[in-house]
């Protein structure tokens, strides 16, 4: 099967050495000359023949971007699957246009270097099934959530719910620090119990140490929180935890922090309260 | 040792139960005449002699009620140790007037039953020391996390990110359900991923089929919240979160939710968007 790859980042070049060596025919592609796994010397020579297109993209104006030369050079029977966060009515548009998944991804470099990336697809069961074995190349955690934009909408929910959940465990820092506890004895306690999370499991330790390297960037959270409130507009919601952490990101953003981890939430809380 | 027990409810029947099992001589006292584990008739019956006193009420007013009996009853060593979630501050007054732990828990029924009762205990080191083997016959994760007050600071801290995640995952099913998404297929990838949590883990299911049935009652959380709420204003510190969070669980309670489950809070973001 040969595959044409568009977007060689931190994320795509991975993703492309892990496709290459389940043997899938790959031709990469990104602006950018000197990246790894660039073997087409432009987008019409990575989409020309393929029959699968992945975009693995900043954000929905570079996939929009790159959408014509897919629709122009893209053959008959082209499958085409968007692994970028975008937001989900983009995806649902795109969808209209030609036969094609929305795939984001969570797990991060790590996951794309170690092919263990969550993949979360919308689109037709068909699509979906054809698709499978690529998926299987890049990622553990696959699963088929709805119709088109479904994948974005399951990506923006997971990104909600992180970033929320970095907010809650700052405040649990900052309640027992201020009140004279040793707020990383506390934070095992609540790693043990009902509180417990992923997050508190990685990150209590560095968040407590103020150590925000990245990891994820606030940017990009930001980026992904602007998908989650778009989303839940669109489905006509409110949300009001989703709106104050889409704020307390912004904020971080606003204070410079943006190329720091996204656990650096905890330094825009402590601004609130300090001198 | 001898341990006078105040308090035979949902959580300290079989706590005393537990520590009988334990070897200990324990003489309960409630109230409530019919309670299991009430082996004393009256609190006084309980303390004196007693070498640990534990309580485990509902709420500060309660503590405050039987403390003037535990300081007139006790003897000289007597070590009192109070298990109940109350405020932080009131825990530093009890542990003004007498050798006082606070050791608030978390791990709810199932917990008490199982002896596997997480254990957040504030006050002296040497007072922890002696406490330890009745600690152990009713817990499992013991942690000593600081000096008097600082139990209810960590349970505080715990309740806070746990009505938090709670009113995140709710608004992630929300936002799913209304953009067409398979919610319980989200959830499925969520719970894989850096979004996954302990509740995410025990009460997906539950939460997206509306089943509230407690578990820890809106009511308690409520308590709780407030307890939070009064730690960080003693602190003198402003976290938004927290307040939201809150707010939430108030409005729970106002609309006649406080017998459900915590997960209801799902309810009340749900409600925030109906017609």
């Amino acid at each position: 099967m040969r595959i044409g790859f568009i977007g060689l980042g931190i994320m795509g070049a991975p993703m492309v050495a892990n496709l290459d060596r389940a043997g899938f025919d790959v031709r990469g592609f990104d602006l950018a000359p000197d990246r790894p796994g660039r073997t087409a010397g432009s987008a019409k020579e990575a989409i020309s023949g393929a029959d699968v297109v992945i975009t693995m993209l900043p954000d929905s104006p570079q996939v929009e971007e790159v959408l014509p030369d897919i629709v122009e050079y893209g053959g008959p029977d082209l499958l085409y699957i968007d692994m970028s966060t975008i937001d989900p009515g983009t995806s649902r548009r795109l969808a209209e246009r030609l036969r094609a998944l929305d795939a984001p991804v969570s797990g991060g470099e790590r996951g794309a270097i170690e092919g263990s990336l969550s993949i979360m697809v919308g689109g037709a069961e068909e699509d979906f099934a054809r698709a499978l074995p690529v998926f299987h190349a890049v990622g553990k955690t696959i699963v088929h959530v709805g119709p088109p934009g479904a994948g974005q909408t399951v990506k923006a929910a997971n990104q909600l719910v992180v970033g929320g959940t970095y907010a809650l465990v700052a405040e649990a820092i900052l309640l027992m620090e201020a009140s004279g506890v040793d707020a990383a004895k506390g934070l095992d306690v609540l790693a043990g119990g009902l509180a417990g999370s992923r997050i508190l499991e990685l990150k209590r330790h560095s968040m407590v140490a103020r150590e925000f390297t990245p990891g994820f960037r606030v940017d990009l959270h930001h980026k992904d929180m602007g998908i989650a409130t778009a989303a839940a507009r669109d489905a006509g919601l409110s949300l009001p935890l989703t709106a104050i952490v889409t704020q307390l990101v912004a904020a971080a953003r606003a204070q410079g922090l943006g190329s720091l981890d996204h656990s650096a939430l905890l330094k825009v809380i402590e601004r609130i309260n300090s001198a």
